[in-house]
């Protein structure tokens, strides 16, 4: 008989040597599953899918459409391949980056509120355009940023956990030099040593008066305490879809510090996801289906 | 001695051959006008700067900060020249308008309400990335949208008064069977009897459902009344910063209509305005001082 392969949806090009099961990580999964080989993780549905994994003793390949695995290399048994979703979350991580920016500069949320009241009341808003921006994280994700905020007319500069001098990327090292000339710094970081709590008070306190600090990478690069304490007295700004804690509790600070827009964690998922994420899983699967080598694949 | 000047900011840089008077629009101008040859407007005061026009006997230029200045043409006592604010506000609109589309394909107003109730609820939203974008008037600041557009991968069709196909540009006639394939649409149009009215019932009901209208033009391109029933059926969403009528009063329709967002007109007047009117200001004072030919003429 055929191999069987889990899926999240039903609308994915299944090869004809395959047979799909489904299961989209909030019905409970089907209750055979072991003759399971390629499993695609439902994505953004919380401990349960992962956990799965030990529930299927033929798995050879788990296809996660994330662009970050830390959490599922412990999961994973001896022998299991692991592919991420690297690049399918690149244009709308960025695209919820613009948003926050624009959403801050242009003081949306004044204006929702005005709306919420039926008051015609105007005002001159900071811009974009001509603003001095710091891109901490040059990846896939901090090019695509980089091209809406050149469009944009801003001013970028580049920087990446090593220098990159050849691409005019500055390093990590330097980050603390280059704070002051900073009117928006965004932060596209993932979660490890070398980035948790790398923006401290110290970082905060080289930005100048009035920058915008946005996070759409890991909450864990920005601490916390130290960015409220900064918001409260107005000095500085805040656009973050990811935070630490994640989530917030109804009565954690950051949540009612003035000028901090918060988003709750969604960047990555929007719908331009979908249709690259079905793409990615009907070609890991034909690859698959053919013993061709896959794509994305993580050392683990 | 030296002709006079009335300028609405102190820090303009003036030639020796002129001597400058400053009125700002709020505070009142100066007593003795008599002598002013060269009235730069205060931008975005209202009526009086305007009014202040037919005080002053000695007048030869009147230069507006605002690319649209019908308003200003009957004012002008015969051999006054007028020059207006073209391009001044280019990124400023441009970047607003993508602040508004990003608004609401991110659902912006809806995560600043669970904020100001400390509630953390994730949802996927739209995305911008892949969204097909009817772009009608592609004059510069329709070029400025469109730069940032497909740098966030949206699919942009562009339309104006009159085709162009050799810059692939849609003449206005076409409209009707354009709107049916676009999920945003962008109106950047001068308020003239060409445009009034453009987008009525007709027009809106040729959009897809849950498609998003936005407009940084003029007002008038709307017909307000067919909008708020389509938005009041949910089945359109919109993100205006121009409207019929300004200002809106407290209780009109379009305040409460679902999926609606409005900011009161101030796209044009950011930060990256002023910088950029100080400059044409002071070029135009260098010329007028010259005897050069001025910048932005329009014919009146």
């Amino acid at each position: 008989m055929s191999a069987r392969v889990l899926l999240p949806w039903t609308d994915i090009d299944v090869p004809e040597e395959l047979e799909a099961a489904y299961y989209d990580g909030v019905e409970s999964p089907p209750a055979d599953l072991g003759d399971v080989e390629f499993y695609v993780l439902p994505y953004d549905r919380g401990p349960e899918p992962p956990k799965l994994i030990s529930r299927l003793p033929s798995l050879r390949v788990v296809q996660s459409l994330s662009a970050g695995v830390e959490a599922l290399v412990p999961l994973l048994p001896a022998g299991v391949r692991l592919a991420n979703g690297r690049g399918l979350h690149d244009l709308s991580v960025a695209e919820h980056a613009l948003a926050l920016i624009h959403a801050s500069q242009r003081d949306l949320p004044r204006w929702f509120a005005q709306q919420s009241r039926g008051e015609w009341a105007r005002e001159h808003t900071r811009s974009l355009a001509d603003s001095r921006v710091l891109l901490v994280g040059y990846g896939s994700i901090g090019q695509a940023i980089e091209r809406q905020l050149v469009a944009a007319e801003a001013l970028v500069t580049r920087v990446a956990s090593r220098p990159r001098p050849e691409e005019d990327v500055h390093g990590v090292a330097e980050l603390r030099e280059l704070l002051p000339e900073a009117d928006v710094l965004v932060l596209i970081l993932p979660d490890n040593p070398a980035t948790r709590g790398l923006i401290g008070p110290d970082e905060l306190a080289a930005l100048p008066d009035d920058a915008l600090v946005v996070n759409v990478g890991r909450g864990t690069a920005i601490d916390t305490d130290a960015l409220v304490a900064e918001a409260r007295t107005g000095r500085l700004r805040a656009g973050l879809d990811v935070m630490d804690p994640e989530p917030l509790s109804a009565d954690h600070p950051l949540w009612t510090a003035p000028g901090v827009i918060i988003t709750p964690h969604i960047a990555g998922g929007s719908a331009s996801f979908y249709p690259r994420a079905k793409k990615l899983a009907a070609e890991q699967l034909r690859r698959y289906a053919k013993g061709e080598e896959l794509l994305n694949l993580v050392e683990h």
